[in-house]
Order: structure tokens, then sequence, then C-alpha cells
């Protein structure tokens, strides 16, 4: 499963010199590639909505989703919500941004869901998706061989 | 009218070793049947939309309801919008937390709803609602006398 | 567009020595009146939902709006996710407030959208949703000129 | 055991419109009324001392008290000397406050009591007393089951 | 009355990418036009001294002025002196920034005066000042009601 | 009434570049002579003991006294107990410091219970009690021809 | 010599519940009288404008003035220009303050002048200025004998 | 001299697992042991009450008792009552804690009472307080060779 | 190249639960093995001292190396030299952490080198290294590109 | 330019073990003399106004003055005003302080001024405006050569 | 073993008011003695150089020292890098401070290496070094009867 | 003696809109043949480790150095071992600036060498070396002539 939270359905639209031009549908897709490639399959959500997003979470975890990759946009520096949500479920959560959040304004160098997730990616643009991809399914393995 | 916030839809099924393991349904249907027995009636609301409990306490609020339970989960900690909905109503409303939240993360030891609540009941488990409810009767009597 | 965020549907309603007592419908035909007699149409939104104040920006934007009026209630001093909705728009913004935010509590004396929008409307009451239209179009005046 | 700490024997004679007009003693009198009803027993206890409070937790821990309800007054802001008393005994503990302390001054929204408490009962006036009793009672009945 | 604090004097000739070109003798001359078309007579003052604007408050209040149009500059960000001055005259006091204070430096997003005044309207340019006045003889309208 | 806290027993023996030679005993002795000469009695009162000033207040207030001088000595910086004890009777309190609090460790600039003091005499050696004295019966005589 | 800073000579005109109703005149010709009484004689001065304070501390000391009492008004939170005149001249200034500052706005609890003068006295109205005479006096008799 | 503050009279009995199994009563008997082959006589004292702490400061320095170490439990944190006491005497006091207070909560890193002790000795268990007397015994000889 | 700072010589030595038992040397050959498998050349350094990771950044520089992927152990918090020195060359550097920084002690929450970095890799153990390299590869792929 | 802030007219007159013995007049007459000898001449201005500084520094921009060299005295800690005239003319603006202002009280270290300066000469005494001077030149003589 | 960090080689001939007149070869030659004394063998290590420190914690551990006594100096106050160097070796470590670093400036009131550490003695001269040695010998004679 | 820290060897290199173009070695040969002018010796010394500029202190001390220039680059803002290094000999020391570092990030704000340094000069590009001998000189012949 892969999440976007509040205004990444506007990538490729808005600020292209922070975010770049490709749609986050052209990056989905691009993902979505990747992981049948490595052999998994991988769903794609996006919201502007916070209860959305942790709806959202509570049933895939429901459902036996085996792992996250979440961007949570801006919900990142204040949505302990969105944490908390995490933070209930047992399968490994990986964090992305897109941009490097500690080169941009100070209330963005806080991610209040950091400290639940398994690890961040960040700065390294839509590749950070696919590298998380890869990181969760490393993550995953180290798991199983428990 | 008895509200739970995000994640509380969780209860009993998420980090067992802070909340317990009753569902909510449970502890709303243990509620409820106090209620009964003091001869009040109860509705319950769950939500892990903030929009969604500031439209439910408008709508509690027209309908001629006489007081409000609520644990708004980690809204508590940063919603102000919640807060405002809360303030904007004449009738008492009790805030709940199953957890001694002043035990856990710094973040949660502030609460930016308690200013505008009658009271807070911390720490005592599930039979906080109940508590609460008792709370609020006894506030209404004393309304009613003065 | 005029845009009002939580608790701003209980405008005359609640806490009328703060807000007064006209409620929002009647503030909203009367910015429409005004809207007419300088020949511009005024849409109307209000919501309580984070997320949907943030779909009805970006769908805004993509209908070719020219400029918006938002007042985003409490959202106005934690919700970032707003704030990069109206930071990724090209259309100016102007925000407004009823009440003098700086003589209230503590936590009303910071707005995270401010530095976003082109200019702030603050304590001069429902006659500051038409000061803000009125300031709107001369910005727009100003961007057509250059 | 209910304790009450600095300035509560003043109870029912200062600053009515904050605490009330009913005077500790009346107070205690209503709680032991329904400890009976609750086939318990209470004793009660007030200082200004600290000392004399940290003296009377000892006792009563060792003397076999099962449960303590207590209200530390201003102390509750800064005395770590009481909070290591609580801290080091083994038997629940339900801190009361009278009055909303968040609604109140800046200083009375810190608890350093509250960490080591099991609960706390806040703004409910003197029925959170009786509240806090039967609440211990709940907690003990719990521990008893484990 | 309409005054305008320390180094407003050099509006037009000076950082003209913040504060436009157009000097304030001329936004003077604009904003008293409007005044005469509105009915109202307008004075203006400026002055780089903290004392001659308090002294130039006091002695407005005395002659009678109805409302005051005031732009004090970075005085804005520390002058409790011209804070009381306002505080301590009856007659209503709107705050006008040309530029958006809160997109600018740390410093400019505090003011110390904007407590005390009835209203700001900020970032709108020279057609603040003309917002401003729209503004005052609208409170004073609705003083007049009262 | 004169009450003096902790370590003031020590007036005369320690550090005297700070608080001079002069015992505690001779300071109260010559204030009493003062407030014969002035035709009202005094009494005087010191304890290191937080809880003993507390009860001696409230004593005070329930046996007629009709007004109190306090230097707290060094509780001043964080007894909020003495501050609730202060602010639970109705009679003025004038707060003395010996020593100037201000040019001394920043611990010391701040007083808790100066806000529910009538005012404060600082710096201006044993005289300061004198003041006091004089400034009690003034505020005293201002009441009564209320 | 007595200096009064900023709206102080609005005093008995501006905010009467805090300040009272005698003016500033009134208040310098009673000081002045118990000067007379006292066998010393008392020049005064009060302006709005610091630099203008400053200038006359400077001149007070050249002339060779005896002693200060000063109320810096709003200069007493943010001035360190008239910190550093009254800490350059080596005679003693007692700070008067006629209303309790400390139990007024946060920002008034700061006073940066207040370590460079001999002691303060505060909240206790127009008094304080006779009682700071009687003070200085003092002051000056110790001086001598050293 | 050998003082011990709040809660520390039930050494041995509450969280072994943070301050050991021996007790007060044995640790006492321990370093006076070690005192007598040192040859000096060494008193104890403990107390919960931090006024009595602060009297047996007194007593000790006015019956000439050469030196002191103290534990003073949570006052350490908040106690300058007690540090002034210290600060007033001249005979050197060593600041003793059994646990290495760096380690555990943030509140207890700061102490209050060590800048005017001459050392601490930190997280050495109970024979921190033999440390403490060879070390006092050192300054003393240190002084005496003065 | 890839360089780790201080400590990370002892990886796989110390605190196994914290950083898994692979020590670096192994981490470095397998990193080395998977950059062979892609094609490039990886050069590896360690050093506890803060001058000479300088000065190989330096070096590594000027000797043409592409990129670099950096752990900057403890340094990673207070080195702003570390910081300048990335700071200060062209080339893109990845950094990276074993461990989840952000669910650790406070310290360690803020990076004082990640703003002049490309991006990071957080929390996704050794694996982490291997993705760096992966990423600064499609770094330097999209800076052909430009 | 040489201008010279609050209280530097009592530059050797007051506090000779900070500033040194010289007077003001005979610094500008030493410097000006180097002035000379460099080919270069030199207009000296001291005002205790906060508004005659800043008047002056727009008529030394009108009147075409090349460069200006300020010690703004006490201003520098808390006068944006200041600041925002310096920021407004084009000029180089040298800060100069006689004594180091970082080894003194914690308000002084703080300049608002100096980041709008083009650099500053801190603690080299009266020395420090002939250095200022001549890095003056050394700044015109660069900008010339641009 | 017994290490000394920057600076620390100048003991005895740089600020001796603060560190006394014996040299650091003195002191060690002194510990040696001791240590001789009680049957255990000591090694001495004095560097500038943080990376040597921490290169020489490591090689420590390796060859097998039973534990440490350090004074890292000024390291003390922001070397996370020597406390990552403590915390992840096994043997116990006690800090030295030779003079009294509470009593000194504020940014010595913080050691970032004592959470890691066994215990810490301040303030109690050449002297301390000796009883850390006897305090580690305690230590590690509780470790082998564990 | 002219001393330059981390990341100086890239002067002229690195970042030139911020450091020019001119480099280290350039610089030194600049400010020698200015010594040799004057009629003095200079040496030089840069080196990326803090150890081996404290080495270099003590050494330059004892080798009878009469005083130093110091760009301690970015140790300048964390490097309380170099501070104490710099404080421990008796010797003038002027701390240099390249750039104006009041004007770049927020940490370059704090110089903790700068109190226990003579003097500052900052922002006026490498002449500001060439000012800082000049200092030192004068800083020299006023301690000569004592």
């Amino acid at each position: 499963m892969m999440m976007n939270g509040p205004n990444l359905n506007q990538l490729g639209k808005r600020e292209p010199e922070i975010y770049g031009s490709t749609t986050l549908n052209e990056v989905e897709q691009q993902v979505k590639k990747v992981a049948t490639g490595l052999g998994v399959e991988l769903d794609t959500f996006q919201s502007n909505h916070e209860g959305a997003l942790i709806d959202k979470i509570h049933e895939a975890y429901d459902e036996g989703v085996n792992g996250i990759i979440i961007n949570p946009g801006a919900l990142t520096h204040y949505s302990y919500s969105l944490r908390d949500a995490i933070a209930s479920i047992d399968i490994p959560v990986v964090e992305v941004h897109i941009s490097n959040i500690h080169s941009r304004e100070e209330f963005r160098h806080q991610s209040v869901t950091a400290p639940v997730t398994v690890g961040q990616i960040i700065g390294l643009g839509h590749h950070g998706y696919e590298l998380a991809l890869i990181a969760l399914l490393n993550v995953l393995r180290g798991r199983e061989n428990e």
C-alpha cells in the first residue's frame, strides 16, 4: 500500500521547482511497475482528509496488507491522530518526503509521525517511493527470518 | 451523547497494554446500560474525522442533547477547531482519557480542549466513561438547581 | 470564491459577544450583493472538514476562479495542510478574521496560513469580508496592469 | 484515605466563585457517608505542610491503607517531594482537583504529581472526591482480579 | 487622522520591491481624496520619533478626532509605549501594514499594538489605508447605532 | 502583622554585604516602634516552614488582622501554596524584599506571590518594612473611604 | 528629581480603574508638598520621548541632583537606553509603578531598568511616589553615614 | 553532620531497583563507623519537612559543626529556600545523590542547591556518603592549611 | 565514497539491539559488492575524528569523487564544521542513519547536516547504505540529464 | 558620517572601567584627524533620540554621504526602527561597539542592527572607530571596482 | 584508566584560582600512587582531540581495562560522540570535574556524558580523581558480587 | 599568530559568493606583508581539527607569541573546548569572520568564543584579518603602557 496525504494530488501541477513536473498518477504507475517487477502487488491511495487516511490505514491493516509507504504531506508536522493510527498497527510503515524537508521552513523540520515509522526516506524525489518499496520488502524479509 | 475521536474504533484491537482488550462497542454498550439504570438516554458516535466530530457537536446541540462525554483521541493535543466547537455550545462537556496521558509522551501532556470543558477524567480506563456520565448528571442537576 | 472554515456555520448562533448576531448565510448574501454591485460573481463555501476546504481550493483553482477570500476558523492556527493548499495555487488569497485574534487567547495570535496569503483583514467584523472583496479586486487589477 | 493539601482547609470560606461554599469538613463527611454506603472505611487528613503530607503517605502505606484520594492543592504544580512520596508506594492514588485547573492561570496547567498517580478527576467540584472513591474501588477490584 | 511611523517618510524611495514606488505624500493625497468623497475630513502625520507619535495621539484625542488609522512602522514590534497611548484613548484605531509582515522576518510577525487596536489590515499595499478608512467609518457608524 | 519567611531569622548574621548587619529582632522592634508611633499594633512572625506561614496567614485572617507585610524569602520564587494563601484572604498584603532581587540571580527575578499582593517594596533595606507599614495604612484608609 | 515617562501625562484622564482619577499635575504638587515638609527641593519632569528622559537624566546628574524617582511607564519593559542612562550616573534612583505590574499583562512583568535602580515601589498608587521620596532620603542618609 | 531530605527515610523500602535495599538507618550506621575510623564524630538527621532541614542547618552552624553532607532528595530540584540556608553558612557542604539523577527524568537534571555547595557526588550508591565524608575532611584540611 | 563517523567502527560490537551484529567491515564489503554490480567504484572511510572526516571530504572533492554517502554518527547533531564541509562541495551527499533517530533520545532528533545534503535515509539498517548508493546514482543520472 | 547613539555623549564620564576615560568629543576629533590623513571628510553626530538618529540617516543618504560608521548604543538591542532606517539606504554601514558586548549582560549579545550592516567591529575600544573608517573606505573601493 | 580531555594538559598553568596550581602530571602521579596502594594498576591519557579520546576508549575496552575515570573538559557540554563512545562499552565510567561546574557559566551546567556514566564527582579538586578511583573499585566489587 | 579553523583551507575555492575568490594562502601572504610593513612577524596556521587548533594555541602561548588573530570557522558556534583554550592564555586574541555571520543562518549568530576574546571583526572580508592585526598591535601597545 502506498498512501499520499494532503495536496499530493497536485503533484506535477504546483510548485514544480520543489516537487518536479511528474503527476502523482505517473509516479504511482511507475512505482506499481517496479512493484510488479519485484513480484509484489501495490495499491495506492491519496486523500486530502486526515480522517480518510486514518480509515484507510485501519482498513489496510484489517485486510492483511503487509506494509505501507506513506507521504503524509503537511500532516507530517502536526497530525498526532495519523501518528496514533500508524502506531496502532503491527505492519512496517516507511515515511517518504519528496523534497528535503530539512532545508525548507522551520515547521517542516519536525515529523510527528517519524518516531512510529520504521524509517524515513527524504529529499530523493519521486525515486524515494521506489526506494521505500525496496526498503519495505527488505524489512519484511528480515521479519520473516526472525 | 458519548463521542469518541480518531483511532478509538480500534479500542480492544490495538496496543492492549495501554488501552485494555474491551472493544469500543462493548464499552458503549456498558455505558448505555449504566445510563439506562440511571434513567437517561445515551447516544454514541465515533469518527476518525475532525470535521465529522464538529458537525456532530453542532447537530447534538441543535437537537437538544443535554450534555456530552467526549474522548477526542489525539485531536486533544492540537485540534483548536474541536475546541471552538465545544466552546460554542452551552451544554456541559466532560473530557475522558482512558490512559494516564501525563505518564506518556510529552505531547500528550497538553490538552487544548480541556480549558473549554467542565472537567476531565483521566487514566481510569473504560470505567472513566461511566464516571463521566455520573459527573455529567451531577453537573446538570447542579445547573437545574441554580 | 468566499470560503469559511470550522464552526463558522454557527455564526450568529454562538458567542454573539465575540462574533455578532448575523448568521453566516446573511453575511454571505450581503457580500454577494456587494459583489454584484461591483460586477463580479461570488461563490461561497463552508465546511468543518479541513480536507473538504483543501479539495475546494484545488477545484476552485482548476475551474478558473480568480481569487479567494478565506476565513479558516481555528484551522488558521495549525493547519499546515491548508497552508500548502493555498501556497500551491497562483491566484491571490485574502485571509479574514471577524474578531481581533490578537486580543484573544495566546494560541490565536499565530496564523500559519498568513505567510502564504496576499494579506489579512482582522477584527473588523462581517464588514471584513466586504473589505476583502474590494481588496481582492484591487490586487487583481494590479496584476492585470503588470 | 482522602488527603487534602495547602489552603483546602479554607474550602467554603475563600473564593466561593471558584471553590463553592461547602466547607472541607462537610465535604469529608459527605464522602465518608458515600464510603460507608459502599462498605469501605475512609480516613481524612488535611495539612498546609508538604512534609506532613509526605509523612502521612508513608504512614498510611505502612498501616496497610488500600488506596489514596489526594488533592495536593498548589503543591500539585511544584512539589517533586510529594511526587516521590506517591511514587514510592505500591497502592493506587487518584488525584482530584475541584476547579478546572486548565481554564485558570498558566502555572496551574502542569501537575508534577499526575504522572505517578493512576488517574485524575478535574473540575467536577466536591463531587470529584466521590467519583475518585468509586474509581479507586474499581481500580482495586481490577487489581484483585489480576 | 492617519498616522505613519518611522521610515515611512521614505516610502516610494526605499526598497520598492517591498513597498512600491508611490511616495508617502502621494499616498496621503490619495487617501484624503477618498475621505473627501466619503464626506469626512482626514489629517495626516508622520514621524520617526516614538514620542512625537504618542504626543500626537494624545493631542488628537483631546481635539476630538473620531478615529485613527496608524501604520507604526517597526515600532509595531516593540513599542509598548505606543501601545499604551493607543490603549489610553476611547476612539477606534485601525492598524495598517503595507507589506505582508507574516511572510517577512520572524521579528515582524509579532505586533505589540494589535491587541489594543480594533483591527488590522495587512499586506494590501497602499490600498490598505483606504480600506482602513472605510473600515473606520463602518466601526464609527456601528458605535453610533449602539 | 509582619511575616518573614525562610532564612530571615539569620538576618544580620549571614551575608551582611547583601542584607546588612541588623538582626531580624532589631528590625522587628524598630518597625513596631514606628507602628506604635502611628497608633497601630503590629505582630511579628518568622518561620522557615512554608506550612507554618500558611497556617499563620489563615489564623491572622480569622483573628481579624487588618493587613499583612510579608517577606517570603526564597519561597517568593516557587511557593504557589503561599500565593494561594495570600489570594484566599480579603485583607491587603504588601510584599517586601530587603535586597534588589532584580540585580541578583536570574531565579530571583520572578515572584509568584507578587500578582496576588497589593504591591511590592524592593531593594530598600530594612527601611522597606517601615515603608510597607506606611503603605498598608494608606491602602486601608483608601478602602475605608470607598 | 521626579521623572515620569510615556503616557503618564494622561494620568487621571485615561483608564481610571487602573491608574485612579488624580492628574499627574496634582500628584506632582502633592509629592512636592511632602518634599517641602521634609525640607528638600523636588523638581518634576514628564516626557513621552525616551531621548528627552535620557537627556534629562544626564542633565540632572551634571547639575548635582542628589537622587531620582522615576516611573518610566512602558519604557520600563524594553528601553535598554534608559537603563544605560540610569546605570551611568552615581546617584540613587528609585523606580515607581502606580499599578501592580505583576498582576497585569505578561510583558509588564519584566523591568529592564530595575537591576540598575536601588529599589522599586510597585502597586501602591500615587502614594508610591511619596514612599519613594522617603526611601530616597533614607538611602542618601545611609550613604552619608558611610 | 549528615542530612537527608524527603522520602529518604523510605530507603531500602521503596523502589529497590533504583535505591538498593539497605535502609537509611543501616547507611547512617555504616557512615558513622567510617567516621569513627577517621577519628571524627558524625551526627545524622532526616526529615520530610523543608523547614526542619533549614532549621537544622542553622542550628548545626550555630553549634559549630565543621561540615555537612546533604542529600536533599527531591528538594534538590526546586527548594531555593534550602539553597539559601546552605549559602548562608560558612562551612563546606557536599551534596550526595544515590542514583544517577542525570539518567532519570528531565526534572531531576537540575540541582538548585549545587551552585552553593562545594561539590557533588552522584550515582555512586550509599557508598557516595562515605566518599562525601572523605571529601569533606579533605576540604576542611585544605582550609586549615590556608 | 562511503564515509562513517565516530563510533561506527564499533558496529556489530556495541549495542546490537540498536545497530545489529554485522561489523562495519562486513557492511562496507556488502555495499562495495552492490556497487560493483551497478558498475561503479566505491571507496570507504571511517574516522572518529571530525577533522579527519572534513579533510577526507575536501580530498574526495579534489580527486573528482562523484558523490558521497555519509553517516556522521553523533556528529550529526552538533558538527557545524562537518556541515560546512558538505556545503562547500558541489557533489551530491546522501545522509544515512542505521537506527531511527526520531524514536531515540531528544538530542538525536536534530540533524545539523541534513539541510545541506540532498536527502536522508533513516532507520532502515545497514540496507540504508545500499539504498543510498542507488539514490546517489539516480541523483547523478538526473544531473547529467539536465 | 560617524554616528553615536544614546548615552555615548557620556563617554569618558561614565563607567571608565568599561568605556575608558576619553570623551566622545576627543574620540571624534581623533577619528576626524585620521580621516583627514586618509583624504576623506568625516561628519559626526550624536543623539539620545532614536528618531533623531533615523532622521539623520535619511538626511545623510539624501545628501550623498558615502558611508556610515554607527555605534547605536543600547538601541542596538531593540530598535527595529533604526534597523529599518539602515536597511533602507544603499550605502555601506559599519557597526562599532567600544566594549566587548559578548562578555557583558545577556541582553547585549543580540544586535538587531547587525544583519543589515556590512560588518561589525566590537570590543576594540575607541580605536574601533578608526578601524571602521579604514574598513568603510576599503568596502567603498571594492564597490567602485565592481 | 584515567582520561583527561581538552586543556587539562594546562592544569596548574592556567587559571590557578579555578583549577589550583598542581600540574596534570603531578595529579596523575598522585592518583597512580593511591592506585598502587589499593593494589590496582592505573594508566593515564590526555588529549585535546575528541577523536583521540574516542579511539582510546575503544582501545581500552578492547584491551580489557576494567573501568575508566574521565574528565572530558569542555567536551562534557557538547560531545555526543564522546557520549556514544562511553555508552558503547560495558565497563563502568566515572566522570570527574575539578571545579564546581554548577557555580560557573550557564553552558557548564549541562553534561551530555553524565547520563551514560555510572556517576559523577564534581567540585572536589584533584582529590576528586582519587575519590573516583575508590568509587570505581567499589562499583567493580559490587558487580563481581552480583 | 594568525589561525584559521575548519574549511577555511577551501577559501577561494568554495562558495565564492559568500567568501570571495582569494585563496587562504593569498590572504595569509597579504596579511604577512602588512605585518612586515608594521615591523612585526606573523606565523600562520590552519587546521580542520579542533584538537590541533587547541594544541597550537597552547604551543603558541608557551613559545611567547604576543597575540593571536583567529577565525575559528564553524567551531565558533559550539567549540567550548576552543573557548577554554583561548580563555586559558594571557595574551590578547581577536576573532575574525569574513562574512557577516549575523545575516546568515540562525546558528551562526552565536559565538561561544567571542566572550573570551578581546574583540571581533565581522563581515569585512579578507581585509578583516589586516584590521585585526592593526587592532592587536594597538591592544598590545595599550597593555605595555599600563
